[in-house]
């Protein structure tokens, strides 16, 4: 980075913490060429860069002054219309090319659903990790079978005391994050050709998942507040054979929305009287925004029809894949399963995870992190406002670190994928969203990432590849 | 365990280390209460516990002695002889009661293929491991997407040299252990409802996820010393459409078979003919008692059908689950499906991996490991010609830790190993080890675990169990 963009850089995360507000007045260009040692024309270059970018803006005779976002926010899109028939799934060449160009650390990652790094426990699970690596000796090298360590369990199931689902630690297997509890959850109640409803659109993850076991998917149509329409569910489940529902009611992906609570009991209800199992992925959970959490659908479930799917990824730690699946009635089979495909998971990072949560201050840093990830989610509604071509639709989730973006019809987002790469920004193309490859004009961008100048950049850069295109 | 146990325990171990030989001399019953601080008659009972083990022999006026093997070893078992069928897979249910059983510390531990943990460098390994966390810093809790760590595929790549296999780390996806890379592979190449050809009997395991992915299992004789019987398998393929054969080329599991290279190399030329992917699991490969290291077959394709599966489970760490596949031309699809299925591997394990080769040490422990392997090996085959019933054959494994045993038509193997647990001992019966439910009259032992008085009982009770199901 020049040095101009290293300040232009501090002065963004000023603004981005709050700490700047939008009408507050800049430093002048001396106090700030003094404050930062750096020449005058080095602060003048930031001020110009921060303009261009629309952070900040000059008032003649004045000074700079933080930007208040002149246009309105754009509105929500509607309620999905996939379909009403069951497709096999093939987006898995399609999601190659999307996460490889991801992993490049020099490519600005909106593309992938992560939260930054620097917004996790790191050092603290890292301790405890080193820590127990010492003192553990032999057991830390031989097999955990399922399902997994006991203290782990031990400490989700104290944690679903807190989701307003108490479980017990007999009652959850541990996986290889939220993906493998789904894997294994959908092996468990469906065989190769059998009908799945899910969202619509849904997880690449997941239709990849589906796509390798040689289910079918069935999309139901998605409303962006509330998530999977159950009139529609029902509709669709007089009409076919579904094997299994599978849903994210907390802060789907890429949707963002949250099934009210009534719904989930309706789901629930609906599922069991027909006997059909219900995965649950509630790997977003405890990334609400509001006040309360909300309750897992497990919550209603009195059959053992319910598994409930999740993980740290999202909250602690993504490289210590540690998730966990309570599969109700199908736990025996899950648990086969697990062993059959893996035999089990490494054992010190399961340790390393209990050891955190026993030491207490995981709340704490949850209230930490979901602040920062509302403040954050709200900068790139703003940002696509401010920035994105007339007519653009934005989703407005109240938990989660993701935004789901409808562009104007033209707009090929595949196209806009590629350019935007070439760019270096890389995004997550509406058509991976979906089995029927819908979504072509839509784009899921992840607000993982504390908002900087380079991330207005970037959707500055965004908004002009897609006004071209549109 | 009382005092007079320790001490018979603590003798068991000088003569299985070699330092006590058959036809030596015991120490006095004065010097051995002397040196081990015990009483005189607490020696005399650890002597006629030995004695009773069949350890050591009284010889009147003399004193007591190690002692010989009086029974000439038992014979090998033949040529299986597996129905010429393909079956559907059902062995989970069996398979679930005999892992959960192995699980409890207070049993003797003959029925899990696993080294005992007293002979992996788990120190050292731990102390890699903790070193690096505290150093990775952000990069540990990060996703590590397939196919896996650069550091850790190049140590592999490293070692491929010393197989005679060269391979680059870009030809490897790391995976949770050769358990995953089995079953990656076969999901790569396999559809639902496609037929496998496998050893007969084969590892469990592998049955499991061949019964998960609804495949159907073709059995193919085996000979106890030179694995699967090409010829056999050769008449297969002319009259059956079969999408792949997995082998365990080397000291495979159960039979503890080693192909020798001539038919490695016919096999692989046969398969491309054919273009019939091999999944070729190289676990115990570096488990050779002999002075060479058995190629894997995979040094003989040229068309990229041959999927290398390995892992350092069985050397270094079941407990870090680090395993691998070199998928060949179907490294996309394998690293597509471990995407899809768990994301990725847990960082830091595969991190003190590969800093543990790379400080070197490996070979001069997996030297150590090879002798300790083949000893233990050399002793349960004693051990089963000295206690089991007339009629018992035996294998002469040339690598691994496992010995497959024939027992007399009459011993029926779940219900010997239904009273040996009810007798504190876990053994693996013969019709978890295939889909036609044959071996009804074997068990497998596992070597895994130092000689001692302990294990001489087990094997004890074990044939006298036997001798009254005969």
């Amino acid at each position: 980075m020049k040095l101009y963009e290293q300040v232009a850089e501090r002065l963004g995360e000023a603004i981005s913490v709050g700490t700047l507000r939008a009408g507050d007045r800049l430093p002048s260009v001396r106090q700030l060429s003094a404050s930062e040692r750096v020449s005058v024309s080095t602060v003048l270059q930031a001020y110009v860069h921060l303009e261009s970018l629309g952070f900040i803006e000059t008032r003649p005779q004045s000074g700079h002054y933080v930007r208040r976002r002149q246009r309105p926010l754009p509105a929500e899109p509607q309620v999905s219309q996939p379909a009403a028939s069951a497709s096999p799934v093939s987006v898995s060449a399609l999601v190659s090319r999307v996460y490889r160009a991801a992993g490049d650390p020099r490519v600005v990652p909106l593309g992938a659903a992560f939260p930054s790094p620097e917004l996790l426990p790191a050092r603290r699970l890292n301790r405890e990790l080193a820590l127990l690596a010492r003192e553990a000796g032999e057991m830390a090298i031989e097999y955990d079978m399922p399902p997994g360590c006991l203290v782990t369990r031990q400490q989700v199931a104290r944690r679903s005391l807190d989701w307003g689902c108490p479980l017990a630690p007999e009652d959850f297997v541990i996986t290889c994050g939220a993906s493998e509890a789904v894997h294994l959850s959908l092996s468990a109640v469906a065989r190769p050709g059998d009908i799945v409803a899910i969202e619509s659109p849904a997880y690449y993850g997941t239709l990849q998942v589906i796509e390798s076991q040689g289910l079918r998917a069935l999309e139901i149509p998605s409303h962006p507040r509330h998530g999977m329409e159950l009139d529609a569910l029902e509709a669709a489940l007089t009409k076919r054979k579904v094997a299994a529902v599978l849903v994210v009611p907390s802060f789907s992906n890429p949707l963002g929305s949250c099934m009210p609570e009534e719904n989930r009991q309706r789901l629930v209800r609906m599922l069991a009287g027909r006997g059909i199992p219900l995965i649950e992925d509630d790997i977003y959970g405890d990334l609400h925004f509001g006040p309360q959490r909300p309750r897992p659908a497990k919550a209603h479930d009195t059959e053992g029809l319910v598994l409930l799917c999740g993980s740290f990824s999202k909250t602690l730690a993504p490289g210590y894949r540690v998730g966990w699946v309570a599969p109700g009635r199908f736990r025996e089979k899950v648990e086969l399963l697990k062993f059959a495909q893996t035999v089990g998971m490494p054992t010190l990072p399961q340790l390393a995870i209990a050891a955190f949560l026993r030491s207490g201050g995981y709340d704490k840093h949850l209230r930490a992190l979901r602040r920062q990830l509302a403040s954050q989610v709200q900068r790139m509604v703003e940002a696509v406002g401010e920035h994105f071509p007339e007519g653009t639709c934005v989703t407005r989730p109240e938990g989660g670190s993701l935004v789901w973006v409808e562009l104007p019809r033209k707009v090929d987002a595949l196209v806009l994928h590629a350019r935007a790469l070439d760019a270096g920004i890389s995004i997550a193309p509406g058509p991976i969203f979906s089995a029927q490859k819908r979504y072509g004009n839509f784009i899921r961008l992840s607000c993982g990432f504390p908002w900087s100048p380079r991330l207005e950049g970037a959707l500055a850069t965004l908004g002009s590849l897609a006004r071209s295109l549109a």
